[in-house]
């Protein structure tokens, strides 16, 4: 019933490992299959740092995200830790996993991070960490 | 003089990516030669997750990294990304590197990451995630 629904929404609203867990699910699975569908994640002020590289702005990082030499790809994740970054209801989410790309022999293994901000209960990306763990 | 050192310490303080190095350099020596020392960057409220276990509070922090099976370690920095957090002044330090041990042929990697607090114009630790990244 709609009672219950109700609660059991908020639980997993509340709840941050549950909140870390499914945006990362829904991160990568769009990355991977619509990296254009990224921008609704990020906002104007939203930043990300891509192997050194700074980018302000959800267009100008989808245009990297969606420019990277490689077409399809599959993230694979090995570890999400989460902490609440503060008192305003962000969160931090640490990622590691590795990368996949189409007709590579090897994964890529990566780190990254982000820092989601609650606008109104919706959560988005602003800050965006991302560096491959060279061997 | 010291209106020029005044200037100085205020382009110092002001710079984000030289607050980050500094800060990055600082831990870092501090754990290789005295990680008890260790408990003035963290407060009460501090969180530190740990190859995914949780702690809370400096004592806490500097009890487990005290802890750790291993006397005399080395940290070598490979890259620093850093980003403000958001308007209250904090600042994410993004660290990977390699941790060599005394006595291990083989440094390990890892990833950390820290969220950065200022506190009257000192910062501390508020956040800080650490993860090996296994081979």
């Amino acid at each position: 019933d709609d009672a219950k629904r109700e609660r059991e929404g908020k639980t997993i609203e509340m709840d941050p490992d549950a909140v870390a867990k499914a945006f990362v699910e829904h991160y990568y699975t769009t990355f991977d299959s619509n990296r254009a569908g990224l921008v609704s994640l990020y906002q104007e002020g939203s930043m990300l740092t891509f192997e050194g590289q700074k980018i302000q702005g959800s267009q100008n990082i989808v245009a990297k995200l969606t420019s990277l030499p490689f077409q399809q790809c599959k993230h694979n994740i090995t570890t999400v830790d989460c902490q609440p970054s503060g008192p305003a209801g962000g969160m931090l989410v640490f990622v590691s996993g590795n990368l996949q790309l189409a007709g590579e022999q090897h994964a890529l293994k990566f780190s990254q991070m982000f820092h989601l901000v609650s606008n109104q209960g919706n959560y988005y990306v602003f800050n965006d960490i991302f560096r491959l763990n060279y061997a």
